[in-house]
């Protein structure tokens, strides 16, 4: 893997300390693994002390080698509880992700560190990992080509009557050979995802726990996202929806792929899906205001009549066009309701406009962009077009 | 998949209401999906609120359509935050699972839910999911099968000169065509693992974040763990140990194989493994203290000269022999100090002695059982032999 310069590092801390200074806090103290990594170069099982000013000291439970091997700030062993106190020095205030850390290890930290006072920093943690540096952008085209690679192959072992779980197993192992580290990292509260969703025909109109349009009916009750053993019927939309994570980041792409021809009212929802999200691409520049990118997008839908298909099934529509990504799947800014602060150039985002429609399926369009002056940068580059086989 | 029936979910309850009113609860609200997913049913997006008397009801965000479909519980829409006490209820004292509860979530109940006191009821979920009932053991003997079917397939694919990335796609290709349904559920704050690890030769030695005796180098440092791109050399010990999840439930398992002849110093271990793994095996009875059989695992490989490469590369040997596998893969109880609670019959185990050879590789075993009167169900039943392909 490419290794970060240590100015990377540098820059980031920085930044994360001007934002402590704000909220008035003498530290942070960060134990979510992708928070470790992005300040650190390493993701190794510990906590990364980032006082206000001064540097960073990484406190290591497992694997102290690693980690120094990969790390760019100061790793020392993680102390015995007592000796705690000392090495995070005297930083009355202290920020810690609320978002990621079980309430267990908050206790644990109150307790072991008394007379401070803990708060919430997370959504600084959050607002700055959106906004990519030039490092980070440089890594997710590369992930980008490669997710792209694979894709393109899809062709060559999609086959009507294949149980979606067949076509599953084929884009993973593909996805695999190719590099993908595993599953995507989701920061929210008991969101997972495998590798991807594979739907066919009605499955694609599947109700479920999971906050994205197209959820799938899965395997069990245990499992209720994704492939099903159901099989692949000629006319029916496929929709291939799935995500890579090369050095940590996560790529997200869909396709919309049929064996023979597309009833007619899913090919016009298909082309709605490309125009808006022309329209929302070109939108990705800096000051844009993301909740006015997802009012456009509802108001395309409206216009071509499929208000009621956009973004999920009737009941549980989901109330997003597009979302972040970066070392998560789910991160900001997210184009929806409510989401007000304006955009910044670097920040990343798949755009996933999609149409659903009950007992026959989905048909959409996922791309990841980076915001800058011009209108979005497309970061996966293969064609959009409908796959027929 | 088999349904099963609603009085195996009323004996879950039951049993989980004794628990809480042992600890003077008036309830308790479960978030975490795996616990929702036991108790309920259903994983769809809520929580589940178990009265210490009384019928659970499952108040559910996403899908309730889902939810309906597949719970034996009460279900409801989840209420607006201001209605939340009503459908509560009067219980003043509340358990929740602090180690899988993020500190937002806990602070939102306490926000919402003024005039209660909270605390932490994760070891009284822990402790109850770690004996399986005759249903639940019947899904895990059902998926045993299926994993070691995929096992049984290794000798057809693994080849020397071919990279560990590309053996474990052949692996996790299989398993998702048998079914697998994703990751591995796990509990511990910062673990996780994609399906599992495969390495050859000194990638086995490599140190890691993972809580395991075999880490592997992984892809990169954002994913430090599992397959490397590195070759399977001939004469280099290959470890699989990998997991499948059918039905919920996580069997893990591990074989070693070689291209040509093992060193005679690993094959000596590996037998020596065999020889831990037997004894331990025979001593999963009801009464058995957990430390007791780790000790008597430590006393056997220091017996055998190889007290310094057991469970793990010098420095970060794992201090554990065997544990808890079922929803999830970090399940009670553990083989390992400080655990003194006796076994119960039903418990399932993953047992996997191991050794470590800086420069050479690991090689090990590893099965899952069952606690029996009798000693320990294995359930996993392909032959432990090192493979020579």
């Amino acid at each position: 893997m490419a290794q970060p310069h240590t100015a990377e590092f540098q820059a980031r801390i920085g930044k994360f300390q001007t934002a402590l200074a704000a909220r008035q806090l003498g530290g942070a103290i960060l134990l979510h693994p992708t928070d470790i990594f992005y300040f650190s170069g390493t993701r190794q099982n510990g906590a990364l002390f980032i006082p206000a000013s001064g540097g960073a000291v990484l406190l290591i439970r497992k694997s102290l080698e690693r980690a120094r091997s990969e790390s760019a700030a100061q790793v020392r062993p993680f102390p015995p509880s007592k000796e705690l106190a000392a090495a995070i020095g005297p930083a009355k205030r202290i920020g810690l992700a609320y978002d990621v850390t079980p309430a267990q290890q908050l206790e644990w930290y109150q307790r072991n560190l008394t007379g401070r006072t803990f708060s919430d920093v997370s959504m600084a943690i959050r607002e700055q990992r959106s906004a990519k540096s030039p490092y980070e952008l440089g890594l997710m085209r590369a992930g980008a080509e490669k997710i792209c690679a694979v894709f393109a192959e899809v062709p060559r072992f999609l086959r009507p009557g294949m149980r979606e779980l067949d076509l599953a197993a084929e884009m993973e192992f593909r996805l695999r050979k190719a590099g993908n580290e595993g599953s995507p990292p989701m920061r929210s509260f008991n969101q997972k995802l495998f590798v991807g969703v594979c739907v066919a025909g009605d499955s694609g109109a599947a109700p479920g726990y999971f906050d994205g349009p197209v959820v799938g009916r899965g395997l069990s009750a245990a499992a209720p996202q994704g492939a099903s053993t159901r099989a692949v019927e000629p006319g029916a939309p496929v929709i291939l929806d799935y995500t890579s994570v090369f050095d940590g980041y996560v790529i997200d792409m869909t396709r919309t792929f049929v064996c023979g021809e597309l009833p007619a009212e899913l090919a016009r929802a298909f082309e709605a899906a490309i125009a808006i999200q022309d329209e929302i691409g070109r939108g990705l520049r800096p000051g844009v205001v993301p909740v006015d990118l997802y009012d456009r997008a509802v108001q395309m839908a409206e216009q071509a009549g499929l208000g009621e298909r956009f973004m999920g099934p009737p009941g549980e529509q989901a109330r997003f066009v597009g979302h972040g990504v970066g070392l998560e799947l789910d991160e900001l800014p997210v184009l929806a309701p409510g989401f007000k602060t304006p955009l910044v150039a670097g920040q990343t985002l798949a755009i996933e406009p999609k149409f659903v429609f009950p007992g026959l399926g989905a048909v959409g369009i996922e791309n990841t962009w980076a915001v800058s002056e011009s209108g979005g940068e497309r970061l996966t580059k293969l064609a959009d077009a409908l796959v027929r086989v």
